[in-house]
């Protein structure tokens, strides 16, 4: 299990990152040009199923283990009325995911994921970010460490989910600092604010960028001062993800926020990522596009909990399926083009 | 089981087509509303958990079984030197199907699919398009009752596949015819053909429709002159399916081709469909548009066989199991927005 013992080791394990397997997908682009299809014509399968060879070093990955772990926590910004739901509703949905009642029951059911879930000091808010750091040193060390604990070596695929009422704040804020623009760039509705609530969310925003930008001089720092700590356990298990080499699906709008000061210290974090899907929330589009990634779905969903995640869960599934189990041309005897 | 007896009762059931039930889906979104998240938030989701209430005439529908038929039916026009592979693999690849080594097999497997494989007279190909009428009456009949023969009552969800060399030139030309336009806007590279074959195509197409559209008065005339057999029977089950109030998912390009004479006569034959992808065979995109559908996936796929279809069903069962097994508001003791 890995486990960062200060901010210095996780940003000395952010700085070197592992590769993907040059071999398994050679290999990988082998088996595919002979299976009896035209070349190409599953499309981003094919890559999908190149993308997993690499990352678990294999001709033939398998999606047979796939990992969840939804985050929750609390954050001290929601005072600011920057929500549609309160508070208090974080610890219910806690509830609700540990009762199976929740969408992301249902839909890790539905592609077969094992789902852990991971409350983080619910009765305890972070500090609202306009006034001060989100978490002291201990407490994001401590979140990362709890998102790096979630993740477990002989998983085919991991993805992170959230839950924390207020956290698309928080969320902008990070992207604010990490690729710049406009608060109102990267400030969307959420879960369903109106036009007031977007107000007061932007200007909070702002507030908390202009405290904090000047001492945000790397990752760790950005998610301690900007962050919640459910963003930073997400992190934590991205990165030991990739320390592990598990490929990572990531969720929406808030998944990619904790990636977002990573990516900005070390581009290369995203590789051994998919994006899920392009949410619905406004900056989503924009912060895939500065992570360098192409969503695999649009379904203009926007709920969170690794929602998208678990669909996208989907077409992995389908495309090793097509990968592992199809007959090549020499197997079945097909002539292949002329 | 559906079947038509001549070409009349085959334009009377496609001029009387059933609605969906309103009271399921008025149902189905009041269930939808009182689910543990807000409003919304699963996107296209909870569009289709309502498109699937309508037709199955149910609050909480099913995926429980999804039934595929794969047609495959030979071309005259192959001959021409249209596509990149040899007129004999279309029964190389039904033997294929039949010992579970294609693409569809795998990915039927993924989404739980049953599936029927039914090859079409494969020994007899169609006339060549741009000599002679592809069918006659009584080969165009036997091939939408073939469709129509395939669809079974008690399946949640359908989809149609198929596999005929050379058949996106008689795709294009029902394209053309349907929905006007130039031979060049719905001719693409199909399997992968090179320059020279796009031109021959090309031509083929503009040849087949010069010849034809005089006389292409209505939905059967047009499929039974430009069509193929697994077109007209992809027609016919598509068509069937709504006699039975089965909702469908329509795979890609020939699939839509398949409709496209249909919607020509009627545009409400797509209210019982879902397109499941946007493909990269030139044209999709322009068919989908003109049949008033926006796929669910974008995947760049271009391989036939049911196969994009067999990848969306996977977002079906995603969201029929979110609007079956989610907890409401009251059950799970969570506050709804403020």
């Amino acid at each position: 299990m890995i486990r960062f013992q200060d901010r210095t080791e996780f940003h000395n394990a952010l700085a070197t990152l592992p590769e993907p397997d040059a071999a398994a997908i050679e290999a990988a682009a082998t088996r595919q040009a002979s299976l009896t299809k035209p070349a190409g014509s599953l499309g981003r399968l094919e890559d999908i199923a190149l993308f997993m060879a690499g990352w678990q070093g294999s001709e033939r990955p398998r999606a047979d283990r796939i990992r969840a772990a939804i985050f929750a926590g609390n954050h001290g910004v929601a005072a600011r009325g920057v929500s549609a739901f309160l508070p208090s509703v974080t610890a219910q949905m806690v509830a609700n995911f540990q009762a199976g009642g929740a969408a992301i029951n249902a839909l890790a059911g539905a592609c077969g994921a094992e789902l852990a879930i991971v409350p983080l000091a619910l009765d305890k808010p972070t500090a609202d970010i306009c006034e001060a750091s989100a978490m002291t040193e201990a407490e994001c060390l401590d979140a990362l460490n709890a998102g790096a604990a979630a993740v477990v070596q002989d998983c085919d695929l991991f993805f992170a989910g959230e839950m924390g009422i207020a956290n698309t704040t928080p969320a902008a804020a990070l992207c604010l600092q990490s690729f710049g623009g406009e608060a109102q760039d990267w400030t969307g509705w959420g879960t369903g604010i109106d036009a007031a609530a977007l107000t007061r969310k932007t200007q909070a925003v702002q507030i908390a960028h202009a405290l904090h930008a000047p001492h945000c001089a790397d990752a760790f720092e950005t998610l301690r001062r900007l962050g919640g700590r459910e963003i930073a356990a997400m992190a934590g298990a991205i990165l030991a993800a990739r320390m592990m080499r598990v490929p990572v699906l990531l969720d929406g709008f808030i998944c990619g926020a904790a990636v977002a000061p990573l990516a900005r210290d070390n581009p290369a974090i995203t590789a051994h990522c998919l994006a899920a899907h392009c949410s619905a929330e406004a900056g989503h589009a924009r912060l895939l596009e500065k992570l360098g990634l192409h969503p695999l779905l649009h379904l203009d969903m926007r709920l969170g909990e690794g929602s998208g995640a678990a669909v996208a869960a989907q077409l992995i599934r389908s495309a090793l399926a097509a990968h592992d189990q199809m007959a090549t041309f020499a197997e079945a005897s097909v002539a292949n083009a002329l």
